[in-house]
């Protein structure tokens, strides 16, 4: 094609989206609650948000959607995996500052309710919940015909951590190591860009994959009654991972006696969405990241990359390309943990290490580097 | 007009949102999270969702929308109010079980987002979080035009209460008094009935009420610049009223050494939401309600019956018809309490009682009675 493709030109203006939710929060003032009571704001370092005091504990929200990837769920009328999709935007970003996600609410938009689709969705939605181990403790649809056409479906998760047990990143420390945990697919960003390079590719999500999907470290979710042979559609709308297993396990572990490790030998965990690698940056404001023996992408990415024509950079700084969530651990520990994680999810590997670089990061086998998230 | 407007022909089909949602509850299976430990579910009495242990307390979320008065805003360019709507809706349904709300999440779907109507959100969202007195914890802002083409909001409100002060309805006695607490006018509830009302009625959102809108209980938030004379928009705009104040005031008084009155004598609390009246009807399996006398409507809700030709009934079942939240107390204190709430909100007012009528809604100056949600 005659121009490259990247994100911006999908139709997804990154600084709009940045400009407005900076709007929305320079208008906020400071939390009613005071303090040492529950629901007090607590301010971690590492600019983590979300989380309020309750007593002991720390409690911890999150809120997203499943955003475009919606919309082939739609084309296709296949609803089984977004359910898990919505579970694991908000879990996994629970995980990052070390909560362990306890209870689930879904928000759906229609414009017209279709009880079929809300039993595929409360399926997905109970899969999920197995999953991500949480109680769907409520739910919500709305029909706005005026205001959507099609389903959008979002949800809040519930964390929680002892006081004293956030994971910030605060400890991070040249030489720390990068253990990647592997991505089942494209997760939930990037499918502006998805769905741009599909239209342009002439080819239907019905239509059998022109590359071979295999990959080690993940399964396609088939569609009911699918031929042996693994559609587009079916490998775009793979559900989500959910990293609660491992990385619950791992922190409470890390706080048992059994451990050799402890809690603090975990430093940061990044949960890689929509900026790709460029997420790392927002962990520390002065150590960068260093990615010299890469998780392997998954042959969807290299087919979008060719047929779209995009660029390496673009690819990285759009897509998880394989690997969907990296935790920082200290030297000492790092063969433990690795071994740790090893043993509850295929695929778990020691990717690169923390480097006093003034805040890049560098993927070393390709020679890209980002800066800015 | 030719055909009296209800809220089934003004678009929104209840059995056909009801039989989807029971669709979705129905694929849901058990929590996987055991009793005893953070995150379980608790069933209490009167089928209440939402709860899960916490430790010594519950803890609570609720989420909702600000639905179809959105289009209102939209239209007006006005959003100083959503964001107080949005905060209502959740945490004056967490009030309803004894909770305290401590926390919120909002989320918006846009089709392009715009750095000055979120600008207004937050203004709006932070006077929210003042008047509700949660932090808010959080926030998505999804772009996505194929799926919404105009702002949808959304959010999360996290309570917490102590584990045995749950307010169920479980000991209520024939005899209980109702006190209602004024709304603030139609709140955010059967916009899809005003807007066709308006629509019939031929009139802009933008002409002079050709009413009085002054109510001794409320005031009307005016748009900025506007001249004395008060528009339909923002007599229809006008904010949800939060009840944390006087009702968590009221919960944690009961607990205290200083009351006459204990917990036990609040027997049961209900959000006036879109079903009206009947929403009473999900307090108590065998009791009835009988309003005796009622706080009045606001002027706004006697001109929509009148233009849009709606039977008294149905605006009863669509609307607060003036009484946004109905506390029933045991008869032994009810005076104290009213006296009590009324210091904290003017316009508090006993306005019936609870009887043992086989599960009725009565409205006795009119004479219309509910018997089904």
């Amino acid at each position: 094609m005659a121009d490259k493709m990247d994100y911006a030109s999908a139709g997804v203006d990154i600084d709009l989206e940045g400009s407005a939710v900076a709007s929305l929060i320079s208008s906020l003032g400071k939390s009613v609650r005071k303090p040492g009571t529950p629901g007090a704001p607590v301010d971690l370092p590492g600019g983590f948000g979300g989380l309020i005091e309750f007593g002991d504990h720390l409690l911890a929200l999150a809120t997203d959607g499943v955003g475009s990837k919606l919309q082939i769920a739609a084309l296709l009328n296949q609803w089984s995996g977004v359910g898990i999709d919505c579970m694991a935007m908000n879990v996994n970003d629970l995980l990052c500052v070390g909560a362990e996600p306890i209870a689930f609410v879904d928000y759906v938009a229609v414009p017209k309710p279709d009880p079929e689709v809300h039993a595929a969705l409360g399926a997905s939605l109970a899969e999920a919940c197995r999953l991500a181990r949480v109680t769907l403790a409520g739910g919500e649809t709305a029909s706005l015909p005026g205001i959507v056409t099609e389903l959008d479906l979002s949800g809040t998760a519930l964390g929680f951590l002892k006081k004293g047990n956030a994971i910030t990143g605060e400890n991070l420390a040249e030489g720390d190591v990068l253990i990647g945990l592997p991505s089942s697919g494209i997760h939930s960003n990037g499918y502006s860009l998805v769905r741009r390079i599909m239209a342009h590719s002439g080819m239907d999500y019905t239509d059998i994959a022109p590359f071979d999907c295999n990959s080690a470290t993940r399964e396609i979710a088939r569609f009911p009654g699918q031929s042996s042979q693994v559609s587009l559609g079916e490998i775009f709308l793979n559900p989500t991972r959910i990293y609660c297993n491992p990385v619950v396990d791992l922190i409470n572990h890390a706080q048992s006696d059994k451990s050799y490790f402890s809690i603090q030998d975990i430093r940061a965990i990044c949960h890689i969405t929509g900026g790709g690698l460029s997420n790392l940056l927002r962990l520390h404001d002065q150590l960068g990241w260093e990615i010299s023996d890469p998780l392997p992408p998954h042959p969807e990415f290299t087919w979008l990359a060719s047929t779209g024509d995009v660029e390496t950079w673009e690819m990285y700084r759009t897509f998880n390309m394989g690997c969907g969530m990296i935790i920082a651990v200290s030297q000492e520990h790092a063969e433990d943990i690795h071994a740790w994680l090893s043993a509850e999810m295929l695929g778990a590997k020691i990717i690169g290490r923390v480097v006093d670089n003034n805040r890049k990061v560098v993927h070393v086998p390709l020679g890209i580097e980002y800066s800015h998230y």
